[in-house]
């Protein structure tokens, strides 16, 4: 039988274009020839829909939405992710299901079993897990259909088992003769190897050929990656969709062949695609075109200025520099600079006349205190509000500049830099930021060498220096990679090597700046744990680590 | 046997000082003479630690320090709300634990059943529930323990059942002879009488005394009302503790009899306490002692301040009047009146210099465009980056002043009025910003009758009133009560009569400014349903209600 994997990029909640997607979909592997066609998880509805699932018009509509893609494709057989109801009066009101119909009938559904209720994950939320896992014959194969989760509790692949449930291996023992899972199942840097493995592993532990369907695109602060691939029962992929857009690509299960299609490389290349479709959706789903940024002349701006106008095209890009006394000849250089590389255009707005305003206004209030962070903020807030002007008067979306690193110890303006629609490098550390950099200069070099090589300053005082108020960078890097995204406790990163006392620095000030990103735009997700919807601490606690 | 219901306020991961709080208790009610003391839901540790659940270091500390709490409290039994550990091999690592204890044993435990996942709860993200409700014998009396949830199942009560069992009906089949839950339960308008009713009901139902155990305090965005108290089995209340206060009262479960301390009343001083104890145990806990605030001559900074001023004391409360062109005199007045009453100090800082030198910095940048809302919007930032200043300079804590209505509509400025450590009112309409204040007043007159009087107005350009942009407020909130309260769908609300155009034009905004209440500072909920933590939607999403 030839199967299609069709990894579309559904709008949450716009049943009608996404049932577009999908019939032009099924018209593209009907005429190949295909006899079924699988769509991800939620691929009407959109994944995650979150709170809308709430609402009994959405959940109602969505069910309609499924009867009228029911009708709208003949042909070919169909299996697709939508919500179904619960109908046996206990337990949440729907389910996250699979559905294989064909000609207007359906065949079979699967419902998803194992709900993710971790990270940025809430399905125990809203949906009632399904009790069983059987195989559904299509053609004279039974498929085994898993949703998502349900393959991710391998007793060999997983040493914590939070689920009681194994349904891969239900539907092993059910008889299926090929597995399917469709999924959305977001982007993080050595995901996708994660996942093949695990694909691999199930396959030739069931000997099995496996169906891996994932969804695609930027849905807020997650981004789906796409992917998609199917493996023969010895562990081959021998058939690959593209990441980070939307792809079909064929596989058939009596050859065990399949259409193979390049994936992203190196890393880099596929965070930088990961940002630029978080970016692009977002903006295409909120009504933006053109993004407004602040250019400080230093790397981090200078990325997030290179990957807008990478996805974005240049003349939707536009550069303000806000130069104030303490911005240095080179910071204004380097950031024309880099527009002119990047042909963006730039607005050059000085802030010092409204910087002294301010002063002069606070004066007599502030009267006889010395120049403190209450200046240097008062700077970034003067920036920030003048983008959003721009912002207001123009239409641009704003983008925040700032990264993960400053994100996590609070080294950053709540209501300055802290500010925008979209913080594109906030999941990224300043580490990475420079490899990130470098990744775009290898393919065209558009980022000044100078604003490598210099060293990193916020200008909002005299000869400032972010070396000087932070330990080494790739010290508090790595402090933060295995404290925020390892969760790894403070003396086993000590034991690891780390100084005790700066060990301590960082955590306190991860600790004491949940505030700030309690109210910080959202950004594109790329490490095992964001800063974001996925972290969930309390603001106001008395929690002091052992140390 | 003489059973002490013990409300503390804990203060989440302060492991040692709730120990603290727990023996000060033990040792009140062993001197009266109590046999048993019942602390609340997760005292030990604070509810909700949120991912504090997912460090190891909290959840080891969170087990040590029972084994402390253990070895603390000798000569009283008790039972206190614990972490403990899953030893299964298999499900989430913990439990939401009730443990009894006396002299250093371990007597019985109880483990939570229905973990909630709705609204603020995230508890199966971290707990395992527990499998079974066994009676626990002390003292010769069967103990029926419940923890919080697992009481609100009852068939006849939930028409909806979102859970699959009853753990208040099998505490009943064990043989408990009286029924306690230990609770985490958060304060909402009328939740309180509806918890009566569910308690009575379920006393009289299985004709057992029940002892109702709630926590008290603030935590972020979440009040808890304590409000402990014990009904007979025919379902009469004869021990009730104080609302919004740690409190301890005696029931003896041999006479049915028990202490009865006042509660709140009217529903204005409810949600007055409510908000007075979220903001005081957000600052305590944050390490604030003051507060500042935009004073703009209306009815939103007039009760943020008088409810500040009531509950920090008035030497702690500094309004800021920030005059524009656009401010009347007469709100100038009004503002300096209403410190006068409430004996605030107040700062006044004109905004027009710094906005002027704003129009000039951008002069050039917008050439030949018309004041529209971004000069609107520069003003409220401008107000907002001078609060933050006096913030940063003095330290006190920023208070945000907008209401709900505003917040749903998006009625409001990001980085402008919606900045602040903690936003007061944004969990109560327009409508009951005037209720609240009518009662504050109706106990000491402090908001100058005028500012009732008078047509809301932003200030923000000549002649501007809020309802020349909104529809009228009694209309606006009863939609908004209605479709994000009650979450009525849109259809239904025009079923009850109100205008279909309007309807559709509010739904509309409340939609398209989800942005801007993603990065809106936490405030204190106390409707069922408060804009923030306990409401998800996408921001960037197609759903259209079918109107």
């Amino acid at each position: 039988m030839k199967i299609a994997l069709a990894q579309i990029n559904p709008t949450i909640g716009a049943f009608e274009q996404n049932i577009g997607l999908m019939v032009n979909c099924a018209d593209t592997a009907r005429a190949k020839g295909c006899d079924l066609i699988i769509f991800p998880e939620l691929s009407l509805s959109g994944y995650p829909p979150r709170d809308l699932l709430e609402q009994t018009g959405f959940v109602n509509d969505s069910i309609d939405a499924l009867q009228l893609l029911i009708r709208s494709i003949n042909g070919i057989g169909v299996l697709a992710g939508c919500i179904t109801l619960n109908t046996e009066g206990q337990g949440k009101p729907i389910y996250n299901t699979g559905v294989l119909f064909e000609n207007g009938e359906v065949i079979g559904t699967a419902q998803k079993r194992l709900l993710p209720n971790y990270d940025v994950f809430d399905e125990t939320r809203y949906f009632e897990p399904g009790r069983s896992s059987k195989a559904v014959r299509y053609k004279g194969l039974r498929l085994g259909i898993a949703i998502c989760e349900d393959i991710w509790n391998d007793p060999s692949m997983f040493p914590a088992h939070i689920y009681h449930v194994d349904p891969v291996s239900e539907l092993a023992r059910a008889g299926a003769d090929i597995f399917i899972s469709i999924s959305a199942s977001p982007f993080e840097m050595g995901k996708g190897s994660f996942r093949r493995q695990l694909v691999t592993h199930l396959s030739k532990r069931y000997k099995r050929p496996f169906i891996y369907v994932n969804t695609v695109g930027g849905q807020d602060s997650v981004i789906f990656d796409g992917a998609s691939f199917a493996v023969t029962p010895d562990g081959n992929t021998v058939c690959q969709a593209l990441d980070f857009s939307p792809d079909i690509v064929e596989f058939d299960t009596d050859s065990l062949c399949g259409e193979m299609h390049p994936v992203s490389e190196p890393r880099e290349e596929a965070v930088v695609r990961a940002l630029g479709l978080g970016l692009t959706d977002y903006m295409r789903r909120c009504g933006f075109k053109k993004v407004a940024l602040g250019l400080s002349g230093g790397i981090d701006s200078a990325l997030t200025a290179a990957i807008a106008a990478r996805v974005l095209g240049r003349e939707n890009v536009l550069g303000v520099l806000m130069p104030s006394p303490f911005t240095s000849q080179e910071s204004i250089e380097d950031a024309l600079e880099l527009a002119k590389n990047l042909g963006i255009n730039t607005l050059t707005i000085p802030i010092t006349g409204v910087f002294d305003s301010y002063l002069k206004t606070l004066e007599t209030a502030f009267s006889g205190r010395p120049f403190d962070t209450t200046e240097e903020n008062l700077q970034a807030r003067i920036r920030s509000n003048i983008l959003m002007a721009v912002s207001n008067k123009f239409g641009h979306m704003v983008l925040a500049t700032g990264n993960k690193t400053e994100l996590a110890v609070g080294y950053c303006t709540l209501y300055g830099d802290l500010t925008g629609g979209f913080a594109l490098i906030s999941d990224i550390s300043k580490t990475m930021v420079y490899s990130l950099a470098r990744h775009l200069n290898s393919i065209n070099h558009v980022i000044p060498e100078r604003i490598f090589t210099k060293a990193p300053s916020a200008e909002l005082k005299p000869n400032q220096k972010d070396q000087d108020e932070l330990p080494p960078y790739d010290i508090l890097d790595a402090i933060i990679e295995l404290y925020v995204e390892k969760n790894m406790p403070p003396c086993k990163i000590i034991s690891m090597g780390l100084d005790r006392e700066i060990v301590k620095k960082v955590i306190n000030m991860v600790t004491r700046s949940e505030y700030k990103r309690h109210q910080a735009p959202p950004g594109p997700k790329v490490t095992t744990k964001a800063f974001g919807y996925g972290r969930r601490f309390p603001l106001a606690q008395g929690y002091m680590w052992k140390l």
